[in-house]
């Protein structure tokens, strides 16, 4: 059985881990606080000093940090996840950083020796428990076919998507559709009451087509109850609507739809929003 | 077992009525072309001799005709359905049509001591067959309670909306968000492809997280080939986000992102796609 | 000296009649409340006792109504324009109406033997009052040539467009474009102020360039005092900017920034500035 | 007689420092190229070695170059501007750079002993050899008090915006209202012909109204030759779009019609329209 290492025990990161010790893999961790350590060592994990330790002791070390800041100071730091690694060893970066960060961390780990594979994921604290997360991965591709046995008890889709970059890429793209489908959601959920209909009428006629999907089932349901508990928060989802439209600006591709998508939300930061959940764009449109 | 008639038998009227017949219902049929009567004529309904026919002899009457012309010409024309209305006999018009002609069917229909329903679908022809059509029924609350044994067997989603006028207008309201995912996914896909991205894993990705739905997995797949075979056309979509716009200035709703939808499948009229498949608004943003 | 009648006498029309008594020409008036045609007469008009009476006496009589209403009333009414005219007389309407309105009274004009052409106006009080309106004239060719005397007192540019319709259409033009620079415009103060920057410097510089122009001076410095009272209500830009969306529905020509910048004016209308001046759109973008 | 000094002799800069001379300044010069210190020269200027004999021998020192690259490196250089400043003697660059670029210089200085002032120009040739600029300066207020006498004889009109940053900022608002202007100038341009309009007609009604304004008139007759000779080139004002899109992002405020310009302008790049005029953006709207 491969032995896989483990940095980061957010969350997410946490409940990930735990899916590959349940598994049958010898995992070993490391976090900055040692009672999420602690937590997986109960379940039989080893527990690790420090990241450089987790990356010159196993093939293949996933890391799954909080944000760009947290991932480098993993890799870069003293006894960082970089001192360790070499040989041809393997770090797979799951966290959502933007292009630069995964370039930079990939470039010091080939530079070492090393190899490396960014892995942003889709999903969140309920997928990665049931190992249902989608994961866009990018970069060297023994390394994606080495990873695999890991990367199949943690998401149920995964996709090799070429060149280092291409995993922050796609998920801009995704989250860019996302904010364009809640704007124009919240134009006819706001049309219908307008219109003398019920909210939850309309939920219920578009959950019986062709445009059912899971978002609208889910937050069409908050939005009529005036729930706006932060699941994904607002000022990301404007960020990355903002990302999305200067990578359009970069590649040529012009994008009139998100760009309105993203003058709405930055319309809902203005008015306070930004730390609620994204949905509560409902509130500037309606 | 309750008698049902049936006006129309096109495309979608057949595949309707024959739910019905399946059913057990005793059914009275009329069409304009004799050949699709004798299609129900073989599966065991009875044909009638003209529209006034049908309404006379059955409680119930269910039509279907293919535009606001033909809706009208079957209603107010000689021998027409309204000449054999009456005694508190029920008309349910599922013809797709605007709110003016559904209105002046209804008045007329009531004028004669009939009972009036507007009860127009949202799904195409495999859902007709399948009895899985959503129905959108707005006018008589009796005559919606009535007909009730007969629209299950046509649907598997039934709405009673309000007062008559409102199953038009939900029906504005979901092609006006189906109007803007299109546009929003159309962006996605023409930013994946410039970004260096494949069509396919973008469709992949979408598929397995919380915007999944029926509409992408089917349209992705037939723009990534560039097939724009006809389902819904591109003028009634755009001339349904018009409608829609126009609403929202009638009641006082802004509607940003609509009205840039809008503008895209305007763009792709003048491109001369009105007949292609309203899918073909790629065309216009790529 | 020709002789030329007027029906209309209000804020518009009276300084325009005026205007047309100064320069030595006979004009009989007629207006629906008796004061305004006495202030005519005092200074030299003859008074009708009603439409017919002069487009009766008179070769050539202009029209300025308060809106389609009146003008369909002036004409067709009792003893009304229509009632008069015939044997080649012309009508000029200058009243802003509708290109259905205007088709039809001229239509009926014809029809009587008259000859017909619309002309409505861009301007308001004052440049009425000094004989410098914009005359957007359409219809008969021989007719606008036989006015031109008459029409040069009230105007400064006088332009013969084609056929009738075609002098609405321009105004609808027009007033999209002061509609969507009304929206940019209001954009830029408000940018200027969230960024640091005196309005009133802003306004300066505009001043001072190639982008100058009298709207921007007057409203700039009444928008910075919180200054909306009403020259140009804020509904009827809205309205305009919809028809002139909807003229370019019809002849195929999308309309992006039109139609965005509609949507902000109906933003408006819907809290409640639907009487205030058009510039109160900078309430809702600032 | 004041002395002042002036680098980069540019179309710009030679026509600027002219009128300094004609002002009877004692000016001295320093160019890349000899040949236009030459043509100064000719007209009485002194002419010094290298960028640091200017602003160390004169009170106050006028700077002109062509992009931000070249005011670094006039300013950085060996023997550059910033080697000879010292003891409160002033650089005013009026060249049009970025906010980075223009606090980057204006630290450097202050740290010398200098002071400071950015003084971006609106207008181009014509206005530079008139003596007619709008100067947007910025910085140290004694400064610009000082270099009024010169700064006068550039420009018809000179503001004091504040810290440094303001000028540059002010001028993007302005090309910001330009872009918006643009746009929607052309869909009415568009709109116009599509009716059936000319558009000869259209622009002699703007010409003669509220919202007649230079830019109109100039772009308007091109526009309708197709003639989109370059004056400012498209991709600058797509990047002046962007930037100001960007700036509300940061200051809060959201601008609609702003960024649908914006992707108008996007829209003409991905067609090739870099280089041509901004007006070309009328080729994608038409």
């Amino acid at each position: 059985m491969q032995e896989f290492g483990f940095i980061g025990l957010g969350v997410m990161g946490s409940a990930m881990a735990k899916n590959l010790v349940k598994a049958g893999f010898k995992v070993t961790v490391w976090n900055r606080s040692p009672e999420k350590s602690a937590e997986l060592a109960a379940v039989g994990a080893r527990v690790a000093a420090n990241p450089a330790e987790v990356t010159a002791t196993c093939g293949i070390t996933f890391a799954m940090l909080a944000d760009p800041a947290a991932a480098e100071a993993v890799c870069f730091g003293p006894d960082g996840a970089l001192a360790g690694i070499g040989d041809g060893r393997g770090y797979v970066d799951m966290s959502t950083v933007d292009g630069e960060t995964s370039a930079k961390i990939g470039a010091a780990i080939l530079q070492k020796g090393g190899k490396f594979l960014e892995a942003p994921v889709s999903g969140s604290k309920k997928p990665a428990e049931d190992g249902t997360l989608v994961i866009l991965a990018a970069g060297d591709r023994s390394l994606y076919d080495a990873a695999m046995p890991g990367l199949e008890k943690m998401g149920k889709k995964i996709l090799f998507l070429g060149a280092v970059g291409n995993g922050a890429r796609m998920k801009l793209v995704v989250n860019m559709v996302m904010g364009g489908m809640m704007t124009i959601f919240c134009e006819g959920l706001a049309l219908a009451e307008k219109g003398g209909l019920e909210k939850s009428d309309l939920l219920e006629v578009l959950d019986a087509g062709a445009l059912a999907n899971p978002m609208f089932k889910l937050k069409g349901g908050l939005i009529s109850q005036g729930n706006y508990t932060v699941a994904f928060p607002l000022k990301h989802m404007q960020k990355d609507l903002r990302l999305a439209v200067a990578l359009g600006d970069t590649v040529g591709q012009p994008l009139v739809a998100a760009a309105v998508a993203n003058e709405a939300f930055k319309k809902a930061k203005a008015l306070g929003c930004s730390d609620e959940d994204f949905s509560a764009v409902y509130k500037v449109i309606s």
